[in-house]
């Protein structure tokens, strides 16, 4: 990218892996996103494309959107529909202590990948960057990456297609070798172009770039796809990860590898409304995974910003406004049934149901996801967060 | 250092890892580097010094002031005379098949060291290094790391005291991040300041002072240092390295490190004269310690600069000028009887020696030299590599 094309983009909304800001503090304009970062929307027909490929409905996200973008799905799917698997990339940069809900959904969106297509996938943890971008120290990063790990095998995942690894222990090697071959073809002003980085940026976080990149090439596991050099990799994540991997799919044909694809989510809103992400310095902003049903009942009450009129009059007489309305968009998120958000929707939009009710709904929905979430990792154990990171083979591959 | 400070010293003479050069092609001014570095002359009484704590004579290369400068040498002397040891770091960027007499000397000098304080001794191959700089494929760049090793071994270097390592294989682990540790501490404009990077070089080289630097701090190597964190290290080198461990003095207090300590050489000069380095692009500006005796003959006959006058006449009457006399500088570094040195000197500077009489007695010495080499390296085998490479604590480190 251009160094123009950058201060362009800054006038307008910026979004990197540090920075999400809509323009005008406005809403983010996700289809001036995908124009700008050059990426193709996820449109109905690969959506049903992955419903018969798979034999199972398409995820929550998929029917709504949360996953709107990708890169090359279409071609994963050419593969697969021919018989050639693929392996699945995620990852989490673990700076605090507990997640909240929009962390968990690339999570919950991979693991329905997992299940669905039957294929490996590794996640990073990158405590070396979290070491870097929050000044943590290095056993601080690696203590919450654990606890990270926790979380994230909460969800579900299937140890024996998962492997799961902290930079920190794991970058040597096989993985090293490609960091250095990724940074040998990305200058410093393309690295400003592509993330923004300023000459007062440690060297750090120049550095880091090629170390979330190479997880897209199979040979950076050789205890796993020894010999599948070819193997192609799909990349669930949000939408402000793409930079990482614009810059890795522009250098992989220098490298003799083949691009990683992706698949990409909108940002989950604040409890505030939609204009950005949510904030972890605010913990009223966001539903934590280790919020009790209490919390969750006060902060959805208290916070969750409501498209209903000010009065019960007016709500009777033009309805709420359902493009701000906070609990609706979590409920889009998170009520699984097409049938009842479909009624809640025309119902509230119609004036005939109040925020309260929708209000009492979400929190009812959000307390099962937490606590059922809450039971699932009390239920992971050291020795399964070791199981998961042993740097081993994957007993159970490819079917 | 400053933006200011670089222009003034681009103007003046250039040092630093990539680039030598005097002022107006003239020779390196290595007073003014001592002053433009802000290290120490390495002068007589520490030179005594090491004579009495070792109870042996000091290397040629320390009574002749080859290794010139130094940081902090005193202290090591300091701790060393109260009983603390130390240990030594040197390293090798393997960018050519076969060494010149000029990459020999770090590892004379530093088997000297290891011999007289009965230190163990850490190695660097920066195979990394090369494959980024050079643009050598990784596989290519660790072999020429594996032959230079060879090389080095033949040095005559103790196996019990010794761990060579390439970065390619090493990085990782505790070194891993001890790498990410100072990376946090040094600003991009501050490696500009520092290495004279610009916006068109890539990434790799920007992420690349880590890892030279870490080898400084003894916890980058657990298998060898574990719970010895204040061991203070030690690093011969030439003085083109200085600017890494500039910077790495100056991040280890923030890292609660010690500061490595340095000696520092001044370049081996070209066959052609001292006006740098020698350069790896013409094979007649140094001999390599793969030329047979007739190459070292016919170089030294055809290319060795000498100060000696145009005619016999004028050589009786004026003598030859030592200070430009390339076979006198390379006597200097490696005939190693103090008493015939001076001898040739003054009879050569009286005119009573011709320059084709001090050849011959170079040619002599250097054929030895590099015979001895020669056979030392033919019997270092492949078992004898993997032996001080393998990854292990030293069973003779401070005896």
């Amino acid at each position: 990218m251009e160094k123009k094309e950058v201060e362009e983009q800054e006038q307008e909304q910026v979004v990197n892996p540090w920075q999400v800001s809509a323009k005008d503090g406005g809403k983010i304009d996700y289809d001036k996103l995908i124009d700008q970062f050059g990426c193709q929307r996820l449109d109905q027909p690969l959506i049903d494309r992955v419903h018969r490929l798979t034999s199972r409905p398409p995820h929550v996200f998929l029917r709504r959107g949360v996953f709107f973008a990708h890169r090359d799905f279409n071609e994963i799917l050419d593969a697969y529909e021919r018989g050639d698997k693929f392996y699945l990339y995620t990852g989490r940069g673990p700076s605090s202590e507990s997640l909240h809900l929009g962390h968990l959904i690339p999570f919950m969106f991979t693991k329905y990948l997992q299940d669905a297509f039957k294929v490996p996938l590794v996640i990073q943890l990158t405590d070396d960057e979290k070491c870097m971008w929050k000044n943590l120290s290095v056993e601080e990063s690696q203590r919450l990456a654990r606890e990270n790990a926790k979380d994230i095998i909460a969800c579900g995942f299937d140890v024996s297609r998962t492997f799961i690894f902290c930079d920190f222990d794991y970058v040597g090697g096989a993985f090293y070798k490609n960091m250095v071959k990724v940074a040998k073809c990305v200058t410093y002003n393309k690295a400003v172009g592509i993330f923004g980085f300023t000459g007062e940026d440690h060297i750090g976080k120049i550095s880091f770039p090629p170390v979330q990149a190479v997880p897209s090439f199979p040979s950076s596991f050789p205890h796993l796809f020894s010999g599948k050099d070819s193997l192609r990799c799909l990349i669930p994540c949000a939408i402000d990860q793409d930079p990482y991997f614009r810059m890795t799919r522009d250098v992989a044909p220098r490298l003799g590898y083949n691009k990683p694809a992706l698949i990409e989510s909108s940002f989950f809103p604040a409890l505030q409304g939609e204009t950005g992400k949510m904030s972890a310095s605010d913990p009223n902003s966001a539903i934590y995974v280790t919020d009790s049903a209490k919390d969750i009942k006060n902060k959805i009450n208290r916070y969750a910003f409501s498209g209903g009129q000010d009065s019960i009059e007016k709500h009777r007489q033009y309805g709420a406004n359902l493009e701000v309305d906070i609990p609706i968009k979590y409920l889009g998120f998170f009520l699984e049934d097409d049938a009842e958000l479909e009624h809640i929707r025309n119902e509230y939009g119609a004036g005939r149901m109040l925020t309260g009710e929708v209000k009492q709904r979400l929190i009812r929905v959000l307390s099962e996801l937490v606590e059922r979430h809450r039971t699932a990792r009390a239920a992971v154990t050291d020795e399964m967060v070791d199981a998961f990171m042993a740097v081993r083979p994957l007993p159970n591959m490819f079917n």
